[in-house]
């Protein structure tokens, strides 16, 4: 199959609410980048966060397998350092190769479930 | 009429919760892709499924007929399989002439539906 | 101010629900598609609807003034025909000058409201 | 790192509604412009907001620094005139240098929240 996508993605709006209701872990309010390599070979990828009031925070590194979709939860991340709760955030990532990248958030808070999903920008 | 759009797109989000509340069948937890052929030819329509533990699945081949549009549960797949609930998956869609492609989630796990829209990747 | 948009917007997902709760009208299950004209001339807009199971209908023919938006509801179209409820339906945007479209519904089918929007496909 | 993003975006779809329910300030209704600057120069950042039945409105003029990202609550804008409630509105976005733009509303008016996002349309 050809390979599809970009390698620099952009997610301008983020934000991982600090509570949720409902059964968990599906139900935690949480903020999910989905990944897709559709090529033959792993991807290297490479987040970076900003922030409004400090230095950008990166890079957190994944890999994504040749042929295989990731749905990252930003909720758990780790390594430099955990995502801060109830703070706007902004996050580029950078690819070895090729990917799509679609930002989705499950948002709890309130008694009922509230989706939101975009492709992220891309060039 | 001119004829619109491109004739591959991705879906980096999928995902089908196993269960829903409300009325069925138009309250069940669904995902749709919603396809636009404006040619005056029909769209031989392929679909190929990526997942993050196995190979891709596919093709799944559908037909969208000229001047037509297909709102496509991928509920209702079934062929080469049906599609796993509660599993995360990615898209890659491809037409025999230019399509338009807009992806949808109807989620009714809690009590009240969430709904969630985004035009597709394309390229 | 310089011209911004389009000249070529598609939706390809469309659906009016037939029913909704809450107070008239905000509350009522709606699509609206907004249009914005920087321009400094008039946009004459038409939109075509194409549908599953039957040829095109169109054109609905639509004014928005030089610098001005408009929020059009779906569910208001009525000439050449209104567009029927809990019907699949996918639709073509083309303007005499370029406008920028976005595609947003409420959906107030079961009791609390959801909302999704994106912006459409251009060429 | 390099610098990602377009000068020019727009927003078709804004509308701000006039309550909400649920704690304040979180839960109020509100309508978000998410904008990242990851250049190392500062933005300028322009917004002219269009109306319906009024010329357009503006220029509204904020910052955002180096490397930073902002959440700016259209609900907040009060230069050159607060932005009218239960009022539809479309916004362009001009900056400086090259920022990302994607647009949030948190809807609250009925008992649950509702949520959409997308990513601007940028040229």
């Amino acid at each position: 199959m050809k390979t599809f996508g970009k390698r620099t993605w952009v997610i301008a709006e983020g934000y991982i609410p600090s509570y949720g209701t409902g059964p968990e872990p599906e139900m935690t309010s949480h903020e999910t980048v989905c990944i897709l390599n559709t090529s033959n070979k792993g991807a290297e990828v490479e987040l970076t966060l900003f922030y409004s009031d400090k230095d950008p925070v990166g890079p957190y590194k994944i890999k994504v397998e040749a042929q295989r979709t990731k749905h990252l939860r930003i909720n758990d991340l780790e390594n430099p350092e955990p995502v801060p709760r109830d703070t706007d955030y902004a996050c580029v990532i950078e690819s070895s190769v090729p990917i799509v990248v679609q930002h989705t958030r499950l948002d709890s808070r309130q008694a009922e479930n509230a989706i939101l999903t975009t492709i992220a920008y891309s060039e």
